[in-house]
């Protein structure tokens, strides 16, 4: 059995994580009214996240804001599915739908039991604005919110996983990366850090299963963060 | 009487104004059973802060965390109060007490309630680690944690008061920085933030009262953080 005993701060990444966003993103949609396939333009807004982030890190776009770099791809699937007749002010509501995401189920009483332990604090590309208003929101209790925007570099760039160690003044393999996605662990690993898989099959909702078979390399793989609670009370 | 509708941030200074570090200093002095003045050791602690930092702030210091500096002026006060006995890892437990301050005796009650209208922040020359320490310890229930680390500079540089606004994504009017020091309060002003004083007259202790008058350039000058709340409710 392994010994995480010198283990001080859980890093949450957030998205798919610790609150669904496929859902609550369809459940906004829906109560819009607007005709439109919720599932597919949930799915179509997340996938654009990625090249947006891309480039940036390639520089070939300055320092944006994951609000702003949603509002991007969310003014471009407006015109790919014909929605014209929302206000500035509902697109700008629709675009901070990012902001009231909903917890998995697991998560809130989770991290509460985590917090006596450990140091937990979130490891996300969302901006800080975006991270502070969704743990108000949906009750989320970190005791820091770290952001892509204090380092300004996404993940997976080591600055950003080195960075957490850094501000806490502590050694990289006292810090575990939690994460639902592989390549953000494996970059985590990388600097050093120790990494906990959490499965989340309906990330992308039920008409898209994810694969979330295990990766060797992860020292913990976890059904959900309350599976990540005995996992760690059990590794002492 | 003002409106302070548009106020969306409450940023708050740490030492002093949220916790005593005064009393929690002679405290955990009294209980080392040093044989020296602690109310006169703890008062000297705290004057070498302001020295240190401007040093840093001339660039005479590289970039050096709170932590840093308070063990500088520790090493330099056990060499000044003759003490030889303590071991490193007493040094280091002692110097550590700014991580354990306690709050005012109405900071924790009166946060809770205005985190239910505001954001609520610190903004504090304290690093990152003791900020967050500090809030576990005496159960702060901070939005977000702001330190001069997440900026390299410390207050009164505008850099500290306009980052608050950018990184929470609104104006500098929208917040209102609240601290028991005018000098910080003015350096807020000059950046476009709102400014509230709070009277701590004990902040040194019940042997060197501190002159709370008000100064008239304040949007706000209340008895404690309880008052605030009373005065923030009213002004609407």
């Amino acid at each position: 059995m392994r010994d995480f005993s010198q283990i001080k701060v859980l890093a949450f990444d957030i998205f798919g994580t610790v609150v669904d966003w496929h859902s609550s993103i369809v459940q906004e949609i829906e109560i819009m009214n607007l005709a439109i396939d919720a599932n597919q333009f949930a799915l179509d807004w997340r996938v654009g996240y990625r090249p947006a982030m891309d480039k940036v890190l390639a520089g070939e776009l300055p320092w944006t804001s994951i609000d702003d770099l949603h509002r991007m791809i969310l003014d471009s699937l407006l015109i790919q599915y014909k929605i014209d007749r929302l206000s500035e002010a509902q697109i700008i509501h629709l675009n901070h739908v990012w902001h009231r995401l909903v917890p998995w189920q697991d998560s809130v009483k989770a991290l509460e039991q985590l917090k006596e332990k450990y140091i937990i604090c979130t490891l996300s590309n969302g901006n800080i604005r975006l991270l502070v208003d969704m743990a108000r929101h949906a009750k989320l209790p970190w005791d820091y919110i770290f952001s892509a925007e204090n380092f300004r570099a996404y993940k997976p760039s080591p600055k950003t996983y080195l960075g957490v160690a850094e501000l806490l003044n502590i050694r990289p393999e006292q810090v575990m990366m939690v994460a639902a996605h592989h390549s953000d662990l494996e970059a985590a690993r990388e600097c050093g850090l120790h990494t906990a898989y959490i499965k989340r099959p309906l990330e992308f909702g039920s008409s898209r299963i994810k694969d979330v078979s295990p990766c060797v390399d992860n020292d913990l793989h976890a059904t959900d963060l309350l599976d990540l609670v005995r996992l760690l009370d059990n590794s002492f």
